[in-house]
């Protein structure tokens, strides 16, 4: 048997090292979690942690910016629907993907690295607006809504929502809370035609890698 | 001239140890901010500290539940224009009251007391819940409008928002980021004439203690 050739190594090393990292973030927060706490759960020797991150500052960050890096979002349907759909589906992989879990508390926790760093509810935001643009040319979208704007409420609107269902229940009133945010927010953007089609009940099962 | 009576050099005391805490918690975070750097901050020892918080948990957990004690809310109109009056209000407060502020920066902070205690959520919910049941009475409201759902929705909106307007813009779009958020949320609650008559640009001046 041969042994796997030395990139495919590192790959798996950073891997673990954000796995580790992942899950001692999701448990202490930014503060809590100490280098040494996350090595010793990675198995790991400093040496191997440096020669992929300087320091548990870009560790950290590595982990908020790549918290979507496995999710497998589905390519159908576009526009309102899907993005209704990506927001309920988020709901339910936060109770078991702690990449993701970690990445989100990471980008709420003011000893962390987005205390200066919007970049990760950015990449949501343009996200959200990719689909709103669909939803725009199909007609779905009522003539007042700015895509833009709008894109920027529903990331600000989520991320109290999750909080909120974190600290309440451990998210696991989650879905229907965003389900009742999508009651609340969809009759002013969506057309009477859409908004009488659109689905918020079904949340699919999602894949991840 | 007499000193002060016993109990009233108490009671400054405590504001002044809050008030120090609250400086600290608004900069540093709940992690980064030791009781050192708050009673350095407040020019008091250990032994006067004591005598009001146990512990700097304690500390922090009264600046949470108290953030809003100095916050005087406009009397009128009731219902639902006072509820989006509300918002504004606090939005601008935000800029210029180190209490409610470092309050608001504790309870999204995964390192500080709400981690494991919803209540100042439940405070301010039950505070916009107070105005749905007046503008329910009101006629204002959409026939399918849950208040107590509304409410919930609506502090986790805001909690978002002023978090995603703080790490984007150190909170000086707050205001804009609210009334964007009040454009989306209230086709969906309010009566096509209560939606017609609604203000969203008068933000008044709150007086503050």
């Amino acid at each position: 048997m041969k042994s796997k050739p030395p990139q495919e190594r590192a790959v798996r090393t950073r891997r673990a090292l954000l796995r580790a990292a992942a899950e001692c973030f999701d448990e202490c927060g930014y503060y809590g979690a100490g280098t040494n706490k996350i090595l010793a759960r990675a198995g790991m020797t400093q040496g191997a942690m440096y020669f992929h991150f300087k320091s548990k500052e870009e560790l950290a960050h590595a982990v908020m910016l790549e918290q979507a890096a496995d999710l497998e979002l589905p390519a159908e349907p576009r526009g309102l629907q899907q993005l209704v759909n990506v927001t309920l589906m988020l709901a339910v992989e936060m109770q078991n993907n702690v990449l993701l879990r970690a990445g989100v508390r990471l980008a709420v926790d003011p000893a962390g690295p987005a205390r200066h760093d919007d970049s990760i509810y950015s990449w949501w935001a343009a996200l959200f607006h990719k689909e709103l643009v669909v939803a725009r040319a199909a007609g779905e979208l009522r003539d007042d809504v700015d895509e833009k704007s709008f894109s920027q409420t529903l990331v600000g609107a989520y991320t109290g929502t999750q909080l909120m269902s974190e600290i309440t229940t451990g998210r696991s009133d989650l879905t229907l809370r965003i389900t009742n945010l999508w009651r609340f927010l969809l009759p002013g953007i969506a057309t009477p035609e859409m908004l009488a089609a659109l689905d918020l009940n079904g949340v699919p099962v999602m894949e991840t890698g």
